[in-house]
């Protein structure tokens, strides 16, 4: 990385790019060296680019990156950067421009280019509409063999894929896929029509980009079509824009579970951070209120049998953890579709109380025998190990219906999962064990 | 997929697939109904289904499916399963048959399909070539467009990918690729290596899955190939096996920062789920008892101002769930690959700990405010402010320490994280609280 920042301040610096350079740098690497060079740097070295490399590096840049170039080029020049580039690229980029430029571009534009754009524009960015692009090969059925290889060598260059040949019937609805290896190997009159596939896999426009990740792992797509309701093709989404959605809905899930917003990364401004990860912490003290107000309830007890404030955090923290464990399983199921409203939910939720009803009678057990062996009281134990397995059943149920509950009531299972979950086991817990200090209080003295 | 499994009853009723039945159900619909059907209708309709169609849906079956339908076969027929299927699926299936059947397997293959089978064999399943397979395309690169054209519609329905064509130099090296877009646009005569791009980013086979799936979303590939040290191409990885690496490692990740083992899913058998997930809740309660402990120091003080043990849920849960904001940012960060040993690691320590600084600030203002209005002791609340203040403060420095230390360790980052960390959080916090009590404790009287 450092080689190829070195060299482009070098370029810099002759007020010349050598044209080998490109050969042996990929764009992905010449813009993550860019990520981090200065500004003056940055625009004196994208200015001795052609616009063909510069688009190939604009595509795989941050979008920091991305607006900081097309913000200093005219209009003219952005216009031809994206006729390099596929219209699902140039729709991210057009979105995150103010108003007043996305406007000033798409009239500018040619009236074609334009309309599709808008229309791309206006779909959800996290819906399959607003994934797609719209570069793809499309035949009518009864074209020959020889007929479709002159069409796709016309077409091929302009799209995304060009391994899976969508086919179209004669009112113009998806009705099939040809495979270009099933086709290289036909005689030159064959129609698509007879080798097609039929067995179709797509989605309209409106569905969320996690669906349509899910369907293209299920079925193991290179890419796959998007119809609108008239079953006519309207664009395409590759595995590679998958994969994206795919890292974007796992930071989502990991940074909501912990309370965090899902656009926080390592690399965010610390202001951004703290308001970020503020309101959740606001959530959870004010849930913790209720817990420390639980103990408060208690303080008679806790006075004459101080040596249960020292079990509190034995009984929050296994709780918490116990539950988090359950909380993950569920999530990830949820993620990877194993799990939905339609599931064996029942059988699954009985199998976490369980489980949490063993592991806790197991860490009940040991909790409570070291207990014994050093406060020398066995009811000190026994209500340690009926608070912890209580404690951890419940945990076990929490972990399912909390995600689950937020799931039926249409938010993201994981949106604060574990900070809802760790605090409502404090609660019950520190109830449940403090209540049974107080009714056997006499055995404890 | 109720209707799928109905299908196949009436299909094993009347001892007759009806043939169309495949063209309008996808292999992973029908492998999904399988699943959930009892063993003996299994066995009755795959007996029905010729080896070609049996292979496709093998290939998307889960593993116990697979391992249920192989094991009921003769190796003849497991033979012809596997010439429809390609090596990396049939290495995986091999991986999981025990060692007898698997030598009596590769006994009865061809001797160059078992050579090859044997040696994708010996490499690490997690590893660049436990995951690539050898169907790609591969040709010299002397040879003419049209010479090029007549050995892919030869080659081609044998490989994964058809729309890159890897590169030969005459000692055998990989050197370039070939878009098979561009080689269609070009005329007769041309060669590839006139039209071949250099630019080639390709793994060894000892590369781990994870990085390996890194390089493949950074640089957008579709494929990317694996070469042995003397640069020699011997095998190919394709995005959709990628997909399935990323998803693993999501689930891995998620699954062991809570301290479950990764292999654990909402569908693992209770039993196995006890196993899986009392080890670190065995380790958590032995660190637990460390804060037990802490507390129990200062049970004198607790004695004398009670109030004080209803504040340790408020520090223990404020500094567990900000701590795991951080952790989950951090692993996710390197997960990424924003974050690993040669980042700016120190400015990122730096501003997790401001962040913990601030926030713990913050949220302790608030706490010591509210405890200040409910016991009326202004000190109480300034204790709560310290404690509170510097707890996320240390939880802000571990939620990157822990993961980057298991990192530099060898360990994985995520393993067990959360719960190292709560714990010391804990600890940390519940002693400094307590001390500042008993240092000021005539103020609190």
């Amino acid at each position: 990385m450092l080689d190829i920042r070195e060299e482009i301040i070098q370029f810099v610096e002759n007020n010349c790019i050598d044209e080998k350079w490109y050969d042996f740098n990929h764009p992905a690497d010449i813009a993550e060296a860019l990520e981090g060079l200065d500004t003056e740097a940055l625009h004196r070295f994208t200015a001795l680019m052609d616009l063909e490399n510069l688009a190939r590096i604009i595509e795989l840049a941050n979008v920091d990156l991305q607006l900081e170039i097309i913000n200093s080029r005219t209009n003219e020049d952005i216009i031809e950067i994206f006729s390099y580039m596929s219209t699902d690229n140039i729709t991210d980029i057009l979105g995150n421009l103010t108003i007043d430029k996305r406007k000033s571009l798409l009239k500018q534009m040619k009236q074609g280019e334009a309309n599709i754009l808008t229309k791309l524009l206006g779909y959800d960015t996290e819906s399959a509409g607003g994934i797609m692009t719209t570069e793809y090969i499309i035949l009518k059925e009864e074209l020959s063999k020889k007929e479709a290889l002159s069409k796709i060598a016309e077409i091929g260059p302009r799209t995304e894929i060009i391994d899976i040949i969508y086919i179209n019937n004669k009112k113009d609805e998806l009705v099939g896929t040809v495979d270009l290896r099933e086709l290289l190997n036909v005689s030159d009159e064959v129609t698509l029509a007879e080798i097609m596939d039929e067995n179709l896999i797509a989605v309209t426009p409106d569905v969320d980009q996690e669906e349509v990740a899910y369907l293209v792992a299920k079925y193991d797509l290179t890419a796959i079509p998007v119809i609108n309701k008239n079953k006519k093709m309207i664009g395409i989404i590759t595995v590679d824009d998958i994969i994206d959605v795919i890292e974007e809905e796992h930071t989502e899930d990991m940074l909501r579970l912990a309370g965090v917003h899902e656009e926080e990364s390592i690399n965010s401004p610390l202001g951004k951070s703290v308001t970020r990860r503020l309101p959740w912490l606001a959530v959870d003290l004010g849930m913790t209120f209720l817990s420390a107000f639980i103990v408060s309830l208690f303080e008679d007890v806790i006075a004459q049998v101080v040596v249960l404030a020292s079990v509190l955090p034995i009984i929050a923290n296994m709780g918490g953890n116990a539950g988090n464990q359950s909380l993950s399983v569920v999530i990830r199921g949820i993620a990877l579709g194993d799990l939905d409203l339609n599931s064996e939910n029942g059988k699954i939720l009985l199998k976490e109380g369980l489980l949490g009803l063993i592991n806790g009678a197991v860490i009940g057990f040991f909790a409570a025998t070291v207990m014994y062996i050093i406060h020398g009281n066995p009811y000190l134990g026994l209500i340690i190990f009926l608070a912890l397995t209580l404690n951890l059943f419940i945990a076990g149920l929490l972990g399912f219906l909390i995600p689950m509950g937020l799931k039926i009531m249409g938010f993201d299972p994981a949106l604060g999962s574990s900070i809802f979950l760790t605090t409502i086991l404090d609660i019950v817990g520190f109830f449940v064990f403090l209540s049974l200090a107080k009714i056997f209080i006499n055995l404890l003295l």
